[in-house]
């Protein structure tokens, strides 16, 4: 069975004309956390801390709560000794309130890629990229659920416009919890995975006509910040510890606030679907930066990570073709279409859909999916 | 009386050994707006909204309650029957849980300087910097209230080590109230004004060595990300219309999007002092992009915009010589150190104070103001 005991993702539901509610998933049921936590049976958790719309309070409880409610979670569940809510009859809601979004550029693939097409005939990866994972915030009011519609944003591309080269990314992102690092307290990435409570699915939009105009010198804006999705059920870090590997060798040796012990890539298959044709397959054990090193590096300056806080790990692409995890990459700017049964693409056309699915062999992190909308009409103050 | 009744600033205070309460500032004292509220006193208010730590589920209310709510507390106070907290009873707390927080780049004079710094012998502005509001998104996370610490960020600057290149950056910052839009529903500059609850000062505190050998391709990070400081009383928009001035001509003529009837550019005195010396006089009528055009900016590609994002103007310099908004003009890169009474200056130094203060008249903002701690003990992973 899919999402089985293995698993057990937390996540937020509302069932029909219902409110939200905490909610973990087995199989393609969701169970209602709140009210198991009501009939007593997660005596451990302080009283009320799944009865909001959100995850946040259970996030800040920290790593011993959260193998506590795992363990005993399975033990309801292998009895069979709860209410099983189909999925089909809820709709998933945002599992947390996001308090900072952080985009890291962690893929050498993509940061080499992304950096010939930007900047051509110049070296494509910058003097501080081997050297820290480079990384910059989105705006956290705009990460949606995966189902939400997305709107086709006007920007200047310098002309102004809807834009005319709206692009995905597929990324991997951190979801923090525990109770976080004082103001001016660097987390050692020896302590990074005690922040970590799980991953999500990333599809960070981007309307690449906007970003080329806009991010110099001080990033992107306004082409990521209309949307950035994630899947609905956040995967706890205790489930894909048997699928943690060895990141792939980095050179120069990082310097020792980045040097973590263990193995933190993990073995996670990933693939882009779009209008029902993977067009994508890669893997997120190539990335060049781990998690721990991300929030090392984002904390290394004495920045707080507060629970709910999401870190991507930026677009996840691969060597070969066919692994590259944006359409600017997978079709070299528009020079190679995509050839699909529906036709042709570079950037994506209004109505299409986009899947990014992720899983660990048996732990799956569901999808993140999206349908590009046209447009609204002119904004306000056109004349 | 400074603090008057034309000005009526919200904050939040802790009296000592309290909880934090909602309030206004009239002259040196504070008035506990949950209080008025459960004596019956605002009932043109839902219950409960000054209920909380933060100011936030006020600022939701819009334009119509504020005003009410503005012209209530000023015929309490007139008629003196309110209890009077002495501010030096209480402490000032953060006034607003931030939502998102921007920062843009709206100097001609700032933009400028840094261009002709951080990219000499180029062409200063860059060709997207007259079409739009170049901006970026901080980090919400380490808005601190004024007072409040400031501890030395480590870093890569490009050797590991505490930042020896500390800096300050005076700016305003609207913060946002009101419904807010819907997600892919642009706020027509028109309109923007009616999201605007008010104004804080900022010190965008500023690591320049972290920050140079960073912010490529994606913009500052961790050189900004270790605090960004704002006054505690935010200043209502009403009291501010009275000092509306027209701005600074633009060329070329903006884009319709950007276009704003009437004059928005604000008539406030500004001021750096360090270590009880004022090293900068300037004036924020001077910013090239107002406020309604940095929203309408931020929100035309569809994000959405909700009550308590903060949204700042970046450095505001003016043109002459002790006008410059931050140390790395002030001192040009260093070449012309301050003279001060204490000692020379270039960057911070550990133990300094900055005060940034702001008044439209007899409407003062108040200050802002941070204390430079030492960096702590090396961060861990160092062995």
């Amino acid at each position: 069975m899919s999402f089985g005991l293995e698993n057990l993702p937390y996540g937020v539901i509302a069932p029909a004309g219902g409110a939200p509610r905490c909610a973990v998933r087995y199989g393609d049921h969701a169970i209602d956390l709140d009210a198991l936590a009501r009939a007593g049976r997660l005596p451990h958790l302080p009283a009320g801390v799944f009865a909001g719309p959100v995850l946040n309070p259970f996030l800040t409880l920290g790593r011993g709560a959260w193998r506590e409610t795992r363990a005993r979670l399975a033990e309801i569940l292998a009895a069979g000794h709860a209410e099983l809510i189909p999925l089909h009859e809820a709709e998933a809601r945002l599992p947390v309130a996001v308090g900072d979004y952080v985009d890291f550029y962690a893929s050498l693939e993509h940061a080499t890629n992304l950096g010939r097409m930007f900047r051509p005939g110049a070296e494509p990866l910058l003097p501080n990229w081997r050297r820290l994972p480079v990384g910059y915030h989105g705006r956290a009011g705009t990460v949606v659920v995966s189902g939400t519609p997305i709107a086709r944003p006007w920007g200047q591309r310098p002309s102004f416009g809807p834009s005319a080269a709206l692009d995905v990314e597929l990324e991997l992102g951190v979801v923090t919890g525990g109770p976080g690092n004082a103001l001016g307290e660097p987390i050692p990435v020896a302590a990074a995975a005690e922040h970590i409570f799980g991953f999500v699915l990333v599809n960070d939009w981007s309307a690449r006509d906007l970003q080329r105009f806009e991010y110099e010198p001080l990033g992107p804006f306004l082409g990521k910040s209309f949307a950035t999705s994630i899947s609905a059920w956040i995967t706890p870090l205790e489930a894909l510890e048997p699928h943690r590997v060895a990141a792939p060798p980095q050179d120069p040796e990082p310097l020792p606030y980045l040097r973590a012990d263990g193995d933190w890539a993990l073995d996670i298959d990933l693939e882009i679907e779009l209008n029902g044709t993977v067009v994508s397959r890669t893997n997120a054990r190539g990335l060049y930066w781990t998690f721990p090193q991300q929030l090392a590096h984002a904390t290394v300056n004495g920045a707080t990570a507060r629970a709910g806080d999401l870190y991507a790990s930026g677009t996840i692409s691969g060597a070969e073709r066919g692994s590259e995890g944006s359409l600017i990459e997978l079709t070299r700017a528009g020079e190679e279409p995509l050839e699909l049964p529906g036709g042709r693409r570079t950037y994506l056309e209004d109505g299409d859909t986009v899947v990014l699915r992720g899983a660990a062999r048996d732990v799956s992190l569901g999808e993140v999916s999206g349908t590009v909308r046209a447009a609204g009409s002119t904004p306000g103050g056109q004349r």
